[in-house]
């Protein structure tokens, strides 16, 4: 069991750790590197080393955030995950610190409570509570701190946009652009940004998408040879499967990549976004999958026609 | 010349007005809606009427703000503009409210001061002014007065994300957001749904996007005849014009629009959007346009051929 902390202890502790190593989760997103590099510069400011670690490469439009800290190798004294629901999520480079991490700071409300201690706030990005840590510690919220903060807040709202944005996540925005992160520049980067690839798989997504149930299903799809010919990252993929959903009228919007192939069988993950009353997560259940009520994913073994034919069999009841 | 006010004396201002009409200006946008509908509320509370008046249609989206204001005739003893720089975007059906409006509240610093009397200030909304006005004049701010401005705000910012964003937005947003802005609602409805002409518009300028200079200029255009095909509104093609420069790398992108065609010439919009040091109004200056630094628009008559001739050429100098 957890020792569940609130802001007040978290400081307290926060005062007294020296040699920290902060890990963030596999396929690392904009708030575990964020949160990860805004915590750093506060324990610097506190007198304590820190290193960030993580499993997979960090995509290139999260570099810059970087500058200003250093990789010095440690062992560690305390070890602080950021942003990591289950020790599932820390990847394969970081099972060392399976059953290790001495403080969890997270926004999910699902965390499994792996660590020793943990902070456990609700908030809309775990960046935002890594925000009221620094005020709460008086530290000094430099440019650079900001800088990573709200590159943490915008991606994990989609620039303010989702349903987790609560007053408290403008207020703390706010705070952040007087203290000088430059959002506007960050948002640009995070948002108004597509690779070439990105823009190759957009348009293969749209040419492949089929209307079903007078047109509130759209469906689509993406091959392992479509991807390997636009050379495409994971990063250029981030966010894609939200596309069949944002067409007018679409209340179950799917998306279907292609993962693992042999000749056998194919494997497919597919991806539900929903809105209004349909729950996207009992429809993924029913696959061994889950998610929210509004986006949910699964995996299912066959071929592409097959998937088609089993997901609409789903949705069917749902949208007539 | 007009009479500049500051919050305070328009605050006074208000309180002793009746019979109001509040114009919009043409092609209506979020921001005049939102800031009309959130005045009409206003109005309501301090005891004097209101009509909203406008020279084209409201897009659908905005309509479901309107719910509960009236649109009762009566001839106006007070005349207020919203959000209009210049007296010719009233457009042709507001003609007659020329030299004639009795307080404009606006947020273009270039405002032409026409107006008898003026609040101008320099904020990402105009509905930001009137979200200030709402607090100063201590009306209640309903749900569908929050709802409105909130509208405003996030239309005119997209969604948070422009350069134009103050602390006092996010501050102004977290505002709204407390009584009762349904924030996440509307900002599904204002960024993530496309219409299906939308999604064939931009299947076409992704199609028709060619690359020049080392892929730091990206060049698009949609014809009238592909207009046509997909039945697009003014509001589906909103926004088109920011996509080349979305794309990696590239430093001006241009959107080139067909817009009159006889046997003798063709007349095309065209819209440019920089990064950078590239300044987009210089070159559309060159063709009697105009506009900011980072985006900019102007007309050009000839063949498409001829146009992108002509735009590379002034564009080369700038991103070699």
């Amino acid at each position: 069991m957890t020792n569940k902390l609130n802001l007040g202890q978290t400081v307290s502790l926060l005062k007294g750790v020296t040699d920290v190593h902060i890990l963030c989760h596999d396929y690392p997103d904009g708030d575990t590197l964020g949160s990860a590099v805004g915590l750093y510069f506060i324990l610097e400011q506190l007198g304590a080393r820190s290193k960030i670690v993580c499993n997979k490469e960090i995509p290139d439009k999260f570099l810059d955030m970087f500058n200003g800290t250093k990789t010095t190798e440690f062992e560690p004294k305390y070890v602080i995950s950021l942003d990591i629901a289950d020790e599932k999520l820390f990847g394969s480079e970081l099972s060392k610190y399976v059953g290790k991490v001495d403080l969890c700071i997270d926004h999910h409300m699902s965390n499994t409570g792996y660590a020793k201690n943990s902070l456990i706030e609700g908030t809309a990005a775990t960046a935002e509570i890594i925000t009221m840590l620094a005020r709460e510690l008086k530290v000094e919220v430099t440019t650079l701190m900001a800088d990573a903060l709200f590159t943490g807040i915008t991606t994990d709202t989609g620039c303010f946009k989702y349903s987790n944005v609560t007053p408290q996540t403008h207020e703390l925005a706010a705070y952040l652009i007087e203290q000088g992160a430059k959002a506007a520049d960050i948002n640009c980067v995070m948002f108004d940004t597509k690779s070439r690839a990105r823009i190759d798989a957009e348009q293969i997504i749209m040419a492949n998408m089929k209307y079903y149930f007078n047109n509130r299903c759209a469906i689509t799809y993406i091959t392992k040879a479509e991807l390997k010919r636009i050379c495409a990252t994971e990063d250029d993929l981030d966010g894609l499967a939200a596309l069949p959903r944002q067409i007018e009228g679409v209340k179950v919007g799917v998306y279907i990549r292609e993962r693992e192939s042999n000749k056998d069988f194919n494997t497919y993950k597919i991806s539900l976004r929903t809105q209004g009353e349909v729950d996207a997560s009992k429809i993924c259940a029913k696959f061994s999958g889950g998610g929210h009520k509004c986006a949910a994913g699964c995996e299912i073994k066959g071929s592409l026609e097959e998937i088609i034919g089993i997901i609409t069999n789903e949705i069917e009841p749902q949208v007539i």
